[in-house]
């Protein structure tokens, strides 16, 4: 088994590969700069280590792999038009740089090309078929994942059920995804397929929560961005939805509804939050998501070192504050 | 051989299946009212055809017609958000009706459902690889026609040959797609299913410059929008990129610089177009394009009904006036 790193070096060169620029110039440079943004590349780093994990070669998931990254990558840039965000990883995002029509296109252009990936990947593989439904089936429920997003925007009665249920399907079900990929293409049995993709779904959870988490209640220096966005745009996190569903005194309605100066606000909304305890709960969450994500690699026959590589991967989720 | 309308109708039934709408309804209503807006379903029509006089059965090309048409319908979807169009087919956009984020995220489900109609239509097929790498190569060449149309929009030296190599990226080869989809369906030989491929494409290049033509030179009644549309918000048209090259005078040159008003703009550009004798010339390339597009058919082995149908539906396009 290799190191995280081993497997991030292998995919950002891969990546280069792929989205070096041809004509039309302004089709494809777009996706060079979304790619050269950078990222955790957790996705496709988990369906490499999967597929190795299992007997399978890395060389074999290197395909599938960027094509995850890239179908990733086009999610974000899409998700950045709809959300006029100005700014991703510290630069202007591709609809600011490249102007919005360029943005549309050069995403879905993103999106076929994950999709040539993912076939080529598998051409010659006994579970070309199985990739690439899993694959279509994944795209789709992260669209729905992002509809579910929106329509709550205009809600204010979304329940914790349907916030997990949303970022279940907006976030979770692609790390599912690159983690059943990688067994797939090692010819893993169904059993083990399953609960691998059960592992990232559940990794997937625990992720956002802490994301949500650390939002409010991070190190702004190292977290890297202001803390208390999403309570400035009164996002519906599992914080505020928990929050709204205890609020007795109606104190954090009034807030919602009269909002205080941007500073203000993020300070109230942040003790209403302490007073309910939220932080500790959300972590306990967050840690119970990273148990189950570990209990799945029980029934998984694989190494110890590889049983590792996973684990940790899991418990740095907890761990991490940026 | 069955009539257009045999096809149309079976179509038709299919995709208003394909189409219905569930959880979360925003994410499909927008998918159901774009594939209700009509239009001539000349693309699937081709497939369905295209499979049956090869000897295959219609009943085999269904998913993948059905797939072709909605990608055609994505790809519209997402150019009107681009191109900001209020009205598609007498009513309003996506974009205008649902809002712009539903717009592109629908037009994104789009892409991927049309992607699962091609490989489940192709699952027990001996050519699903070739069947699913046609699609995906299309989907790219149209990109970047579409990203060579925005191009143009800023350009002023577009030569015939540009534009050409344009309307061929963006509209061709998804007829050229649309039959030889059908033709790998029927399990042809490569020379079969190239042939097929060259019809549809001249089919579509003879479709498009008909339609510059059109917009410029039909009847507004019959065409059922207005007449001189492209030239008024100075679109580079086979019409308009042939005029400047000859515009010896520099009056078209002028107009462009400093325009008059719109009607008078489009009565002094016409005024031009008619007198460099571009109708006639426009008109016979269309023919030379659409007897192009009759000649490919004589390499394929086929019954005289099913040849027939092809001729006469290349022989429509010259002779349609809407």
């Amino acid at each position: 088994m290799r190191t995280y790193d081993d497997y991030l070096s292998e995919i950002e060169t891969y990546l280069k590969k792929v989205v070096e620029p041809h004509h039309p110039d302004n089709l494809y440079i777009p996706m060079q700069y979304t790619i050269e943004g950078g990222g955790k590349r957790l996705r496709p780093v988990l369906t490499l280590a999967a597929c190795e994990a299992l007997g399978g070669s890395m060389l074999e998931a290197l395909n599938q792999s960027a094509g995850i990254e890239l179908f990733h990558n086009f999610t974000l840039l899409h998700d950045d038009v709809m959300d006029r965000a100005d700014m991703r990883r510290g630069r202007a995002t591709v609809h600011r740089r490249f102007g919005e029509s360029t943005a549309i296109l050069s995403g879905d252009a993103m999106l076929t090309m994950a999709t040539q990936l993912i076939v080529k990947g598998g051409t010659d593989s006994p579970t070309l078929l199985p990739q690439i439904r899993l694959f279509n089936r994944t795209a789709m429920e992260i669209y729905e994942g992002q509809q579910l997003d929106l329509d709550f925007e205009q809600r204010d009665d979304v329940t914790v059920e349907e916030y997990m249920e949303m970022i279940r399907l907006k976030t979770s079900v692609l790390l599912g995804c690159a983690c059943a990929m990688g067994a797939l293409i090692a010819n893993a049995d169904h059993k083990t397929v399953n609960a691998f993709y059960r592992y990232g779904e559940k990794l997937g959870l625990a992720f956002q929560l802490q994301d949500d988490l650390l939002d409010s209640f991070g190190d702004p220096i190292v977290f890297g961005k202001e803390i208390g966005g999403d309570i400035a745009c009164d996002k519906k996190t599992w914080l505020l939805i928990t929050a709204l569903a205890e609020d007795e005194t109606g104190e954090l309605r009034n807030e919602l509804q009269n909002p205080s100066p941007k500073d203000e606000k993020i300070r109230n909304v942040t003790r209403i939050y302490e007073r309910l305890d939220l932080p500790e709960r959300c972590r306990a969450l967050v840690d119970n998501y990273v148990e189950q994500a570990i209990n799945e690699l029980n029934s998984i026959a694989m190494s110890h070192p590889a049983r590792d590589f996973f684990s940790v991967l899991a418990e740095n989720t907890r761990r991490r504050t940026y």
